[in-house]
């Protein structure tokens, strides 16, 4: 199915659910929405994959930015009000539509995953599951350029960066 | 060219440099990969893309697990001698082959990046790069199920998860 090199085609291992249907008014991170409860669908198939999963306080879900605008290699981030590098940011529109967040676990019912701290979109489709390891993931000292300086901006998003919405056009 | 529901084309915007030619010997986490040196090379056209990224201290790298062999839904991972669902592991082989490394920004020359703590094989395509924020990421105080219990053991790889290697056939 690959037709270049490195190319190489993702099929959904289930799907997300949440309270937010469209971008405008949702957090922009995980960190940002502690109360927003939400579900992991996994295809009933994948189901013996998350043996042992229930020990874990947070996952990270990869999944896809099914509903944003097309990739911008500059854009002006919910945080600021310059322009910045896409991969010095973490807006939608990247070349690779692919969103990465560590939501907490509260608990599984079969294929069923229930999460909290839910800032991803609902009916977004579902590539990868991965144990949050503090060991492995957390770096609570590190510098983080122009996010450093942001720390009181609003942390809701709005359409910037929405296929359709008027400003993304 | 989605041929069913959430299927998407991923297509590389990079490869990884790293010392490690294969999973025999290399380090399992960037964690533990502390010395190990590499480099992102970005293809030119995305250059733009990394604007305001020498700030950051680490990078998310989402690259393929390009050697991975076939998915399996449970593995014995490589700090453990028992089986776990894939989804509860950092194994290589899942559905799809997609791995997350925070990596250290050491510098960027162009549309290359100088990195360490690497972890990656050798000639990984590279999908996304991701800034590191600590107030996005880091969470030291989370539990990790059955990784909690293995902190005294190996962090280097073999070959159970490379394909056309003896043991992963």
């Amino acid at each position: 199915m690959d037709s270049a090199w490195g190319e190489v085609q993702l099929r959904p291992i289930g799907i997300v659910r949440s309270p937010f249907a469209q971008a405008a008014g949702s957090p922009i991170q995980s960190c940002f929405a502690e109360a927003a409860e939400g579900a992991v669908e996994l295809f009933a198939e994948f189901a013996p994959a998350l043996r042992d999963i229930e020990g874990m306080d947070r996952i990270w879900l990869v999944y896809g930015f099914h509903r944003a605008s097309a990739p911008s290699l500059q854009v002006c981030p919910y945080l600021d009000t310059v322009e910045h590098g896409v991969f010095a940011t973490r807006a939608p529109a990247r070349p690779n539509l692919l969103g990465l967040s560590a939501v907490r676990l509260l608990g599984r019912d079969g294929n069923i995953l229930r999460i909290a701290c839910v800032d991803i979109l609902d009916g977004s489709p579902l590539y990868d599951i991965k144990p949050y390891v503090p060991r492995f993931d957390s770096f609570p000292d590190c510098k983080a350029g122009w996010f450093d300086a942001q720390l009181d901006k609003p942390v809701i998003a709005d359409n910037r960066f929405e296929a359709g919405s008027e400003d993304s056009a």
